[in-house]
């Protein structure tokens, strides 16, 4: 967060989501859950690196440095990480800076009518898949099929899984979010979606760099406060 | 249930399962939330009449004579109900048996670690569709598209929507019960499973009638015992 100290009308919503968050927690330790999407979307990613071993390490150097927060990770999230890196690369000892900890699945709860809303999503990406496995059939009669297959493939996973939390790496990152009462930052339009739902602070992903700069800056700046 | 008393070490499951809801209860008002399909599916209905609207009068005929338990059916499926039956047929005068109530979905909450279930089964029968719509596609090549695609849609509509709660009529049947924590009564696999996970009493559909036969009893045998 590039804060200059003064809020313009017009700022940046991510500005002020992140500006709202440090405010509200400033008393309380403060906590953030991380996805892998911003060490790995090239569009959000390529702040803090050209590759996501190199967009790691940057964030680990930047957190090493901010005292203020604490990061977290869902181990699980992790694990879906180090397939994007290279391993040897990542420093075990920086690691202190990024807590792996998996939600409490078994005593946390969600309000019921979110139900609802995730059975009706997924029933209207259901009855779309259908209709594109028809018209492919149809287009079958003038094509070869193998060369379909890609594309409906693609179609298919586009209808039914963007936009929508559909693995068990996408819940532990919501959980986790809500036991921590952390913000969540992601890239995943899904994920923000869901976290809208449940009140969950969320950060434009885009923001995250200037977001840690800012944060290093008042850390420095809090520091140099006790000190003097 | 056709209870005589005596309890056999291999009594059938439904009739333990009632037994031990109406003595659990026995100091609690009584509470059954009733699915459309105890009236619909033929498999479970004939027992009560043969068409819908027969069956749903013997129900209320039946219920109208039992003063120990009340009946609940959320409205979204009382609605769906409707559309099987003739409605002129039903009394309005007897439905005063059977309470119109839905879940305070607002309110209510279910455990967290249910939606990595849900999400997991909807992500295993998302791929199953997949390779249904991909197997379609290779067929059509030999076939006419319009007679594969009646068998596409039977097949699709299965892998993905049987034995799995897919419509907001099912959450309501679902929270209802909790709400009330109230036994459930169904002849839907996918509610079964679902009230399984969510610790909701439910009972062998195939014993309905049994079991309102042996309500009707016990609040007979009730009703004789206050005057004598």
């Amino acid at each position: 967060m590039k804060d200059n100290g003064r809020k313009s009308g017009n700022a940046h919503a991510a500005e002020s989501a992140g500006e709202a968050f440090l405010k509200k927690r400033s008393r309380k330790a403060k906590k953030i859950v991380l996805d892998t999407s911003l060490f790995v979307n090239p569009d959000v990613r390529t702040d803090l690196g050209k590759t996501p071993t190199e967009a790691l390490e940057t964030f680990l150097a930047l957190a090493a440095q901010i005292h203020t927060i604490e990061f977290y990770m869902p181990p699980s999230i992790f694990e879906e990480l180090l397939h994007f890196v290279e391993r040897d690369r990542i420093p075990g000892e920086l690691l202190v800076n990024l807590c792996q900890k998996p939600p409490k699945k078994h005593t946390l709860t969600c309000p019921a009518f979110l139900l609802y809303e995730l059975i009706e999503d997924i029933r209207e990406r259901v009855n779309k898949g259908l209709r594109l496995a028809e018209k492919a059939v149809r287009s079958a009669e003038h094509k070869k099929a193998e060369e379909m297959i890609p594309d409906l493939r693609k179609k298919y996973r586009e209808a039914l899984r963007e936009g929508i939390i559909d693995s068990k790496e996408d819940v532990d990152l919501l959980l986790l979010a809500m036991e921590l009462d952390a913000l969540i930052i992601t890239a995943d339009q899904g994920l923000i979606k869901w976290a809208e739902k449940l009140g969950i602070a969320w950060l434009f992903p885009e923001k995250f760099r200037g977001f840690l700069t800012g944060l290093k800056k008042r850390s420095e700046a809090q520091a140099a406060k006790k000190k003097g």
